[in-house]
């Protein structure tokens, strides 16, 4: 399998296995969100439910559309509960979150007897991105749900990373692990997680994946001003993959190449049963389609 | 006076300064540095004195010009202190690193007895970018020296933002104290530092200045995306300093859009007697010039 490089090519990867995800979408009532869904169905991507209050959507158009199915749930709790039990039943690939706060649809996930994540599993949220100045889809994690991740989380990312890049067909991916200087600081708590991570990563722990840091943005993604620093890496400013000391540093990431350098992304939450689309009001209907088409991969 | 928006802008208000300051580098034997200094000393901003070692240079093309001198040091620690006591005693306006390890300089910079900082000051590390798709420049606050600044590291970085944009003809800057998110979460230690600003700005401790947050990226600098949000903020997109909660986030978003949207910076030691230019070897020659263009403005 050649990589996939982009998200046009990632949307055609999906049209040509032919098969049509069942995908489970709570309150699509925002314009983003509902464009979203159509595009992925007029992609032939998935089948759509909806679940929400009928009187925000125009119902002839829903029911007249043979790819689109409707639940009507008295409030959002119970559409994000009534929507994470079909996907627990099997009846429903994808999780999706429309107009709906993310506490309460988190909390339905999270439940431990009804939600989608296993005991023991380490949630997180995993982004795709598109830069028009980087010659290759970059994956990144957590720009948005653990805010200083321990060593169990860090590692469950490395993990998630391998399994992403893997279906995208990268077979040695280039996991970058990343802090503001190359320079090893034990006085930084994440120093030890970095180095142990590294460590499993030569024994084989994560398979054929490349794992190297601490980076800089510089060594891990810029070929030519990396290689100023003559720091000895296999990484070379071409990473697949960056992991983020913490939320802040990842959350500033994503947003900064999307405002500066024309940014496309997409993302998913990992570690629940099946991946769950987990987008936020500030994203474009694309990244909402682009996160339909990650999730779609597995 | 109008704003200077941009470096070029700023070159030119300094050549019509007509005065030159002095320069004074420790071991400018980089290409990039070197360059940058002549650069410096063409467009009439400075003139020059060069502590090293002088078999790295070319002797003859140093004295031969009249604007640039060579002091011969036995070591770079020597060439350190040398040239600290020289801008310390006035002979000298800008004191900038060459190829000299960080810790080096900043020891003779720090040093109490000789050095350049007055008791008390913070000394931390301003940033101005031009980023091609941002209207004007940006200034940064800290992506090099404060790791996890405190309540008073973190109003000092204001107050030397306030003086920065003052001298760029910026009279009611924008500062927006940056987070992952727009919501407040007392969990994260440095919110109550940032309410705390905010309440004192309110007051008029930073003069005319506009601060608000916490913002994400989208808000402080993205009027389109930010505004999906309906946070009301003053900002709105249209910041001149961004504020980071640590150094890590702040690194990674200089070198993000250096790497990916064609920016240009320059920095600056704020916090002591006189500016220190105090570049990296992954700096290019632009960027030590615009350093050294930055420090002709105090």
């Amino acid at each position: 399998m050649h990589p996939i490089t982009s998200f046009s090519e990632l949307t055609k990867h999906l049209q040509n296995t032919n098969e049509r995800k069942h995908l489970v979408v709570v309150n699509p009532s925002d314009v983003q969100t509902f464009e979203a869904v159509l595009r992925a169905v007029d992609a032939g991507l998935v089948h759509a439910t909806m679940l929400g209050d009928s009187k925000h959507y125009d119902m002839a158009f829903i029911e007249a559309h043979p790819m689109l199915e409707f639940i009507e749930c008295k409030d959002l709790k119970a559409a994000s509960e009534r929507a994470v039990a079909m996907v627990k039943a099997g009846d429903g690939d994808i999780l999706m979150k429309g107009l709906v706060n993310t506490d309460v649809l988190l909390k339905a996930i999270l439940s431990k007897e009804h939600g989608l994540v296993p005991y023991g599993n380490v949630v997180t949220f995993i982004a795709a991105m598109e830069i028009p100045s980087y010659p290759k889809l970059l994956f990144m994690s957590d720009p948005a749900v653990i805010p200083a991740p321990n060593l169990r989380q860090r590692t469950a990312m490395i993990e998630y990373a391998v399994r992403m890049t893997g279906n995208f067909g990268i077979a040695r991916p280039k996991i970058a692990l990343l802090h503001g200087t190359e320079k090893p600081n034990p006085k930084l708590n994440f120093m030890d997680d970095y180095l142990h991570i590294i460590q499993e990563a030569r024994k084989g722990v994560f398979g054929d994946a490349i794992v190297d840091g601490p980076l800089d943005i510089f060594l891990a993604l810029n070929p030519e001003l990396g290689s100023i620093k003559q720091v000895n890496t296999p990484i070379q400013g071409d990473a697949d993959v960056v992991i983020f000391p913490g939320f802040e540093a990842a959350n500033v990431f994503y947003k900064t190449v999307i405002t500066f350098a024309g940014a496309e992304m997409g993302g998913i939450l990992f570690g629940t049963d099946k991946p769950v689309v987990m987008t936020s009001r500030s994203d474009t209907a694309a990244s909402k389609f682009n996160s339909i088409a990650l999730a779609g991969i597995f």
